[in-house]
């Protein structure tokens, strides 16, 4: 009987995976992994040079078609049907032999293996193993305190709507708003709204080859990054020397 | 010319610090870690066994005192002078060697080396190796996903007023509650209040070996944990299939 250990790989930097990650990773004999039609993946690029000489890959493409919409209710269905098998081809390989998912950052962290951990509840013996959220190693990129003393810090996804964004941005300490990309444009008119966009960071690919760090204010608002996390750091509230 | 070398050690169990920090551990010609007079201290814990024989070791005590209480001025100005003095002792140190400094979770997350970060500005080369946040390790002894979809995740400190805390915990999806200790019947009532209370869960010394996950309202009221961290999971805001 397998189990299927889902990995967390951290935020990019292969030396910032954990001690039991990178074991796992390079005992595997079996690993999966997410990743678009005709793209490496995140995740497999993150353990390359790793992987065992005699390694069986199974990467789950997610499904791609021209003819349906994005957001359209058929297209989550064609997703729907996807996760179904992979959690079913997952569960029956996991009867013989362990199979490890490859995730980006924390898996129980906003990460897509929850599609299939849903999925493979009492069909399979499931591990996870933690690991440094993206949003982490983007903060530890701009080299500063995210939050101290008795701060409130709040993580926001891009796609929330826009007077949503800036209520919350108004009144959290803190900030990490995820899910850019394509929302960019909305995030920084609500950080602007909530008089916060002066404090704001940009990172990209945080703690990656091309890592990028630099104020939101200053990036070209026709530009949509990649993988890029916006981040305004809290200022200690009722911070004294005793914290 | 030394380093200061802020090692991040992650939420507690050593295997699930990061290759970097376990290889920077075991380096390491010098290490300082703050702890409590008498106590081992939990940073330093951490790496028990890891350390090189011929290490120095810096125990930096915090000050103690029968005489002046805590929240008092005067305690805050004896703290102000110990990270004084720990600043000026390590900056001097690292003139000449590479200092590693032990952390619990990641450095730049409430960590208390910030008190030193902000001293050692300009007089000294200062390096901080990410870790997996304490908080991370506690929801992966849950065992479900923190956060997911469109989840707004708010990161509060127990030592908040309790009607600030209730507002907040009725307005956010996943809740995690840090600094509990003795605001952990305050932060009961306004789990309570704001009707999250069942949704709760109780992590003490997450991924340590007397790691305890309950329900917060199964637990003994008069009970104050020590490195206890509050968890409420969201639900998975707006989440559909196409996440």
């Amino acid at each position: 009987m397998g189990r299927i250990i889902c990995c967390g790989l951290g935020p990019g930097d292969p030396d910032l995976m954990s001690v039991r990650a990178d074991r796992t990773v390079r005992a595997a004999q079996h690993v999966a992994y997410f990743r678009k039609k005709g793209r490496p993946g995140q995740a497999r690029r993150i353990v390359e040079g790793m992987l065992a000489a005699d390694v069986t890959e199974y990467p789950m493409e997610y499904p791609v078609t021209t003819e349906i919409a994005f957001e359209s209710p058929e297209y989550v269905q064609l997703l729907a049907g996807f996760y179904d098998e992979w959690a079913e081809r997952l569960a029956r390989l996991a009867r013989a032999v362990d199979v490890v998912v490859l995730c980006e950052g924390d898996p129980y962290f906003y990460g897509s293996f929850m599609h299939l951990h849903t999925r493979l509840q009492g069909r399979a013996a499931i591990e996870v193993i933690a690991g440094i959220p993206g949003m982490v190693g983007c903060w530890n990129g701009v080299g500063q305190p995210i939050a101290l003393g008795d701060d409130v810090t709040t993580v926001l996804m891009g796609t929330l709507a826009e007077d949503e964004l800036e209520r919350r941005m108004r009144d959290s300490d803190a900030l990490v708003i995820m899910k850019t990309g394509r929302n960019l444009a909305k995030v920084r008119r609500a950080l602007a709204s909530a008089g916060r966009l002066d404090d704001a960071w940009l990172v990209e690919q945080g703690t990656m080859p091309g890592e990028r760090v630099a104020r939101l204010a200053e990036i070209d608002a026709a530009d949509c990054p990649y993988f890029a996390i916006v981040l305004v750091h809290g200022k200690g509230r009722h911070l004294d020397a005793a914290e």
